[in-house]
């Protein structure tokens, strides 16, 4: 049986970044750029004013006060069509160039009225370079202002608006299906009879799907029958990614195994020593990935978070895609009942300086109830059988753990 | 003037979460519940076995091996109608319910073949409760799954549809407009021409409230020019909450501030003990808050991501408003050139056990390229004038700082 990091490396090593498309920057959010964009002009484009105040030569005012003769007024979006000789200055707002001879700036604050309204005084002397942003300091046109496979956080969307790109290209997103198997699932909307149980798995896994950014297609349940499910599968098969949850284990019923080859899948491992989720498959499709997941809702989405969404993160582009993990303080014991590596669902907070980490008691590994409030797992290492309280330990955090 | 935390706590008193909506559990991730949801159902429904194998009595397999006469299966889904009497067994699969009589169950591993299909040995003493969640002992029927105010992470998606719960009550998410002004200010898709530059602030505004889950429409640019920014603000107040780029700082041609008062709208604060942003307005318009935000870039991003961000997320009903801070060793000497709390844009990460903070080389608080990578603020104090390197440092983390 494999590991888990073994595991996550297989899939990682069978997935790769899905091609690129243009969209517009609004919808560039949360993705990943998928070209080097460069500035089409100098940044700034003029030698820019910090403040409203007076634009001067600065040897005019090396002391102060001094009065100087206003010859202009340039407001931003505006461009002087003059030049400042000795003893000049021009009035000047936020934004604005500076204009021809000037090479600073004194704030409104610092000056005062002059003897006519042809006059200012500057009340503070003012250096070479003083509250102005030098043409070109920040970026020179031409220069690449973002590489491909930037994250595009809402921070970078600024500079693409500002280069003028309004459509860039990013990595495209991954079309994933889910389909669930099991004669004992109806979908959420029905009330069970005897011995049925809900659906929630796709629901839960479309849900992480949504919560990457990704949607995802729900192809309803397969009963438990091979030529049904063949042909649900078949259908998932178009998709990019294809997850199935259910069916994957060593009872009777379980043929999903013998349909992924039926089908030409090849399988890369069936078992990863993690728990929950043991029953693990992983499959190609023509170089798409498979994965057939424990039908257990808990197990299902645990599986998902360590192991389907760093492939998912890798498919968008993502520079950063295995999960976050930091270390964090038990706040009460935890006893490691498998011999796997253990992801126990967890709730996980910062305070003064430090994670700190409250295992969820949860009734087995069915437990959907618990497992709604959890924001993490805990990792317990399979060799390790138990972990005191006040322990430090590796805890693997859901990207909105803080949310919660 | 006030503090950032003063100006944060007026927004927040001043803002008020929206009126719940039903929508499809699809479209509930990553936003807040607006209700009790009840369980129709024990869950598990019924006393549930946890693996393929042998419904049995345990008196029957106290001692093992035991050869036990196979009286029926019970697949997934079915519900079975005979029970077990003394020295009687049942096939059963992972998921299915419990005969009548049974109390544990032996997994088909540790069983073997019997004298004829009739019987099958039990090669492994079983007590009672083995292998079986009991009925109800997750949740009972009526009880409060989740609570009004949750905060619906992908796993308390699995739980809502579990208990049958398709569609549920979301607080609505409240409706942003942007808003630019300054007659320096051309759309991003123009070429600039002499003294223009591109408006960022809009594309940027929107793309962090993207990062959140919001819409946000962009009402563009607004000339200097008092009658025109009177009837676009006019239009933008028909929003939840509006955002005004520009025109809020002490020049001659800024007037948001006249406009805003003949407009009625009621002025909280003008001016934050922040940098960048120390222009930043506040003022209600029937309750409905309304930002005057700085016209620099990166000052309009800061203090939506310190001020405003906040508020949206009260709005939407979030149990942690507040943004995630923590404590981050500098990688370098940073130096607080005002006398205001200085956000200063930053790249942060976590590497064995601590978080780090390299503060981003800016060319002044326009540098747009340069704050197009950070992924965090360091926040240092008011009267502090610099940070040592190694220094622990509050940071201000956005939301996504470890994609970056």
């Amino acid at each position: 049986m494999i590991t888990v990091r073994e595991a996550i490396d297989i899939v990682l090593n069978h997935t790769n970044r899905k091609a690129p498309e243009k969209v517009a920057i609004a919808d560039a959010v949360g993705r990943v750029l998928a070209e080097d964009v460069i500035s089409d002009m100098d940044m700034p484009p003029f030698h820019r004013s910090m403040m409203d105040g007076y634009a001067v030569r600065s040897e005019d005012v090396a002391s102060a006060p001094a009065a100087l003769r206003v010859v202009g007024f340039i407001p931003a979006g505006s461009f002087p069509g003059f030049s400042l000789s000795a003893g000049e200055t021009a009035k000047i707002m936020t934004g604005a160039p500076l204009p021809e001879g000037a090479d600073a700036v004194r704030e409104v604050e610092k000056t005062g009225p002059g003897r006519d309204d042809t006059e200012v005084r500057i009340l503070e002397a003012v250096r070479a370079g003083q509250n102005v942003v030098p043409a070109a300091s920040e970026v020179s046109r031409g220069d690449v202002v973002l590489t491909s496979g930037t994250y595009l956080s809402p921070a970078a969307i600024s500079i693409l608006a500002a280069t003028g790109h309004t459509h860039i290209k990013i990595y495209s997103a991954p079309r994933v299906a889910v389909l669930a198997t099991g004669d004992e699932l109806v979908e959420p909307s029905v009330v069970p009879m005897q011995g049925q149980i809900r659906n929630s798995n796709s629901s839960s896994l479309q849900a992480h799907c949504r919560a990457l950014g990704l949607e995802c297609d729900l192809l309803g349940i397969a009963k438990d029958d091979k030529m049904a499910l063949k042909q649900r599968i078949q259908r998932g098969l178009s998709y990019d990614v294809l997850l199935i949850t259910g069916g994957v284990s060593m009872g009777d019923l379980d043929f999903v195994d013998d349909v992924f080859r039926e089908l030409g899948l090849r399988i890369l491992f069936q078992k990863v020593a993690i728990k929950p989720g043991k029953p693990t498959v992983f499959a190609l499709h023509e170089n798409r990935p498979v994965f057939g997941l424990p039908g257990n809702p808990v197990s299902g989405a645990t599986v998902f978070e360590v192991i389907v969404r760093p492939a998912l993160r890798k498919m968008m582009g993502y520079p950063t895609w295995q999960n976050q993990i930091v270390r964090a303080r038990l706040t009460s014991m935890f006893r490691n009942k498998s011999n796997r590596e253990n992801y126990h669902p967890s709730v996980t907070w910062y305070e003064e300086g430090r994670f700190f980490c409250r295992p969820l008691d949860t009734r087995g590994s069915g437990d959907v109830a618990s497992y709604a409030h959890c924001n993490s797992y805990l990792i317990c290492p399979q060799d390790q059988k138990e972990v005191g309280k006040g322990t430090e330990i590796d805890v693997l955090l859901r990207d909105d753990y803080y949310m919660t």
